[in-house]
């Protein structure tokens, strides 16, 4: 499924929701794969996404060195896959072999896309001002790509412990919010 | 519906599916509430939630002013309250009252909680060295209720222009993440 590139004025509704997603590091010839629920948009446009990668977790470093990162948002089919990611330390293990996920190169950064995943935001760090109180890195969204059949996707949002809710219906109502 | 005490511990999991929640102040004999959808955990516990109130909301001045708020999180039953109050802004006009939105006073802070949603975060104000550059507020949740009945809350999630995602089925995988 070939993916289109997406207006970054529309980036910030795919984070918005709230799903769980995969980020993507690369730096010094390795790559890792964290699941992440912990972000929140900061601004529109140029979108800025606030997400929170521990110091426990490997991805942590190799975000540091190479400032850049994808966060890929995955869908309920691959939810085993999400979840192995989220139960794994990639420091020995190498994370998309072992769950079955395609690395593809991406067009801005070095860290590669998830080809399983129907969204792919391409970032690197804008401020690490809030890192060593909260851990919370400042990302500016700087090359998006979309499956464009993917309508609704039936993302996942994490309820804690195992217990996942996958997007139901959309509703329509007459917001005048963004 | 008499809701419940719940333990801090816990809030996380209220937070991390990205519901759009309404936030209330109340400053200088004044109150209002406004639709949000920029927030994230930051801390486990005591629990930190960072959240995004731009100084274009008039809810901007009372929890500067009142250094307090409370996060109400809602349900698709309620979903066009929430979108009126996105809607409208409370400079001149009293949101509770319009919407039909019931007031109910707070445990430890100024704020009301609002009676119709199923959860309710008292919260007051941690940090405020981002305000000035992503007006992103952290806040500690010092008290937290849940409406005991509300097993599988129907949140509602914003994807942006009136399109919101309602919380659909919930699934359990083997997941070691908190």
């Amino acid at each position: 499924m070939p993916k289109k590139s997406l207006p970054l004025a529309k980036v910030y509704a795919l984070i918005e929701p709230g799903p769980v997603v995969l980020l993507t590091t690369a730096a010094s010839g390795r790559s890792n794969v964290m699941a992440m629920s912990w972000h929140s948009m900061l601004e529109f446009e140029p979108p800025l996404i606030g997400c929170v990668v521990s110091d426990r977790n490997h991805s942590y470093s190799l975000l540091k060195k190479s400032r850049e990162c994808v966060i890929n948002i995955p869908t309920a089919d691959i939810a085993e896959k999400v979840v192995g990611c989220g139960n794994t330390t990639g420091v020995r293990t190498d994370k998309f072999e072992k769950f079955g996920l395609t690395r593809r190169p991406a067009a801005v950064v070095r860290a590669p896309l998830i080809e399983e995943c129907y969204a792919n935001l391409e970032c690197r760090i804008a401020d690490t001002s809030m890192v060593s109180k909260y851990a919370f890195f400042v990302l500016e969204v700087v090359g998006a790509w979309l499956d464009p059949k993917a309508k609704h996707p039936r993302t996942i949002h994490h309820l804690g412990y195992g217990d996942f809710m996958v997007a139901g219906e959309t509703i329509k109502l007459r917001s005048k919010m963004r």
